[in-house]
C-alpha cells in the first residue's frame, strides 16, 4: 500500500504538529516529548488523566484529549510504546495536585513504561494509578501470560473516568470506576485486510479475496482463526454470541454498543453491520440504549471492524452522556 | 476488495436504518424516499436546506443533517442520483412555508432530478431555489460540456448557508449567499487506489504501486493524469499551486483549508499532509485561519485526499463559526 508522506521517521511528529494546529483551541503539542495537552490547565484539584501507546491508532489517544476526557495523550512511535521519560512528562505537565490516573492498554511495553514513570513520579511526588485495559475477548482469561489485549473498552474507560474526573472526584474514586468499566467492556474484532505500516511496503501480513481473520487485535497482526467471509448479519451473530459469552450478562441488560472501523472501512459497510449486531443483542434479550458507531481505534489502513459492549447502570449512562469538548467528541 | 454486507441491493437501506438507529435524537429516517431527516420539525418561517445525491460518499449528506445545517438529505443509490420523487418528498417533509434551497453538486443526473423536483413543487407552491456546487479545479472551466464536478466546496456551501437560514434569512438572501461560497471554492484531489462498489467486484480501475491518480473526483473514476507519488510536500505543493492558480487571490487573503481523506486514508497520512498544505499556502503569502481535517466525502474505500479551499470574509468566517449540531459536526 502507498502511503501520503515525507519520510516514516517524522510521520508521528508531523501528525502532532498538523493536529495541534487544527484543533489549537482544544490542543497543544509538546514536541519534544511528544505530548497532546489540553489547551487550557485543569481547573484546580481535578484528577488529570493520561492515556497512550503506540501511534497509528488515531484518533486515539490525542483525539480524545480536552474537557470531560483526557488530560494528556503520550504518543508512541508507529505500534511501540512510548518511553516512561515521556510518560513522566505529560504527568509533571497535567497534575493539579489532585494525582494523575494512567489509562494504560494491556501491551507489554506499555505496562513496563507506564509503570517505571510512576515510580519516577514518586520522587516527584506526585500520587499516580494505574488502570489497565484487557478487554480483548479473542483471547482466553487466563492468569499466565500478557493478558488479554486491550482495545476498544479503552475508550468506554477514557470517557467515564473523564466525566468523573471532571465533577471533581478523588483519585481513589475515578480510579475504582475506571478499573470497573475496563473490566466490564469487552471486544471483538476482525479483519479483511491487514495494515501497512510506514516503515513497510508490504502489508503485515495476506489474505485471500474471500477470507476474513477473526479475533484480530489493533496492530496489523493474525487473529485467532483465518475463516471465510460470511454476510454482515452472520459475522454479526457470531461475535455477539461469543461477546455474550464471554460476559454472561442477565437478559435485559442495558448495553452501550461500539461498532468501530480499523480505518479502512466505509460507513456504507459500519453503519449496516452495526445495525446486525443490534439486531442480534435484541433477539438475545438485551437492550441497546447508547451506541457509537466510527473510526476510533484504526490500526492505520486497515478493513475491518470490531464491536465492544459495555454493560450500562445509571451512573455509567449519566457519566457516558456527560458533556465533552475534545477534537473527536462533542456533546452536550 | 471484500466488503461487509449482506445484499449489495440494500446496502443504502440498511445503512440508512442503522445511521437513524445511532443519531435518533438528532435525525430520522423515512424509509419509502429514503431521506435522513431532522429529528424535529424546523422552526417556523425558517428555510430548508436539502441536499443529496449518490450514496458512497459518506457522512455526506445525511451526517450534515440537523440543527445549523441541513434539514434533509436524499440517497440515492450507490453513485446514482436520487428520484425527483424523493427529491420532492424531502421537500414537501421539510418546507415550513419559507421555502426550500437545494444543494446540488453538479453531475447530470443530480441536476436533472433536483429540476424536475422544483418544477413538481412549483405546482404545490413550494418555493424552491438550486444552487449547484461546481468546485473541482481538475477540470477545466468552461461553458460548454457538463461543467466542473461538485465536491469538497459542497461542505462549506452546506455549513454556512445552514447558518445563514437559522439567522432566519430569507431564501433569497439564503440562496445569494449560498452560490457565492459555491462559485468562491475550490478542490482538487488525488487517489492511491480506486474504490470498490458494492455490486463490483474489483476496483473501478488498477494504478501500479509508485502512482497515484491525479486529479481526481468522488465516484472512484480515473483523473486526470497518472504520476509517480510524490512525497507529500510535494504533492501539496503541485495542489495549491494550481488551486492558487484557479482562484487567482490577493496576497494575504483569509482561507478555510479542508483536507479530506476520501475512505481508506488515516490521520497519520491526511493530518501530515495537511500540514504540508498550510505551510506551502503560508509561504505563497495566505493566511489559514480555519482548519477541517477528516474524511467528509469520501468514495467508499478509495486511498487519497482533496484540498478544498474557500477564502473567507468576516461574514464568511461567522457563518462557519456558528453552531452546529449534526451526527458529523458539533460546534459551540
Amino acid at each position: 500500500m502507498k502511503k501520503v508522506m515525507n519520510d516514516p521517521a517524522t510521520v508521528v511528529d508531523d501528525t502532532l504538529a498538523a493536529f495541534a494546529l487544527v484543533h489549537h483551541g482544544l490542543v497543544r503539542a509538546d514536541p519534544q516529548y511528544r505530548l497532546c495537552l489540553r489547551a487550557e490547565p485543569l481547573p484546580p484539584g481535578h484528577v488529570a488523566l493520561i492515556s497512550g501507546g503506540g501511534s497509528g491508532h488515531e484518533p486515539l489517544h490525542a483525539g480524545f484529549v480536552g474537557d470531560g476526557m483526557l488530560a494528556a495523550a503520550v504518543l508512541g512511535d508507529i505500534f511501540a510504546a512510548p518511553s516512561s521519560d515521556q510518560v513522566a512528562a505529560a504527568a509533571a505537565a497535567t497534575n493539579t495536585g489532585a494525582g494523575v490516573l494512567f489509562i494504560v492498554k494491556n501491551y507489554t511495553g506499555d505496562k513496563l513504561n507506564f509503570r517505571v514513570a510512576a515510580e519516577l513520579l514518586e520522587d516527584e511526588n506526585i500520587d499516580t494509578r494505574v488502570v489497565l485495559v484487557a478487554d480483548d475477548a479473542a483471547l482466553p482469561k487466563t492468569d499466565r501470560g500478557p493478558g488479554r489485549r486491550g482495545t476498544g473498552a479503552t475508550i468506554f474507560v477514557e470517557k467515564i473516568a473523564g466525566a468523573a474526573a471532571t465533577e471533581g472526584r478523588t483519585l481513589m474514586e475515578v480510579t475504582e470506576l475506571a478499573q470497573r468499566v475496563a473490566d466490564a467492556g469487552r471486544s471483538l474484532g476482525f479483519a479483511l485486510t491487514s495494515c501497512t505500516t510506514p516503515m513497510a511496503a508490504r502489508p503485515t501480513f495476506e489474505l485471500a479475496d474471500t477470507d476474513i481473520e477473526f479475533g484480530v487485535g489493533i496492530h496489523g497482526e493474525r487473529g485467532r482463526s483465518t475463516q471465510p467471509l460470511t454476510p454482515s448479519a452472520d459475522l454479526a451473530s457470531q461475535i455477539v454470541d461469543l461477546l455474550l459469552e464471554d460476559l454472561q450478562l442477565q437478559p435485559g441488560t442495558p448495553l452501550l454498543v461500539f461498532t468501530n472501523g480499523f480505518g479502512a472501512t466505509p460507513d456504507t459497510e459500519l453503519y449496516p453491520f452495526h445495525g446486525d449486531v443490534c439486531a442480534t443483542l435484541q433477539a438475545r434479550g438485551h437492550d441497546c440504549v447508547r451506541h457509537l458507531v466510527g473510526s476510533y481505534i484504526t490500526s492505520l489502513d486497515m478493513a475491518g471492524a470490531s464491536v465492544s459492549l459495555l454493560p450500562l447502570d445509571d451512573e455509567l449512562t449519566r457519566l457516558w452522556d456527560a458533556p465533552v469538548h475534545t477534537p473527536t467528541f462533542t456533546w452536550n
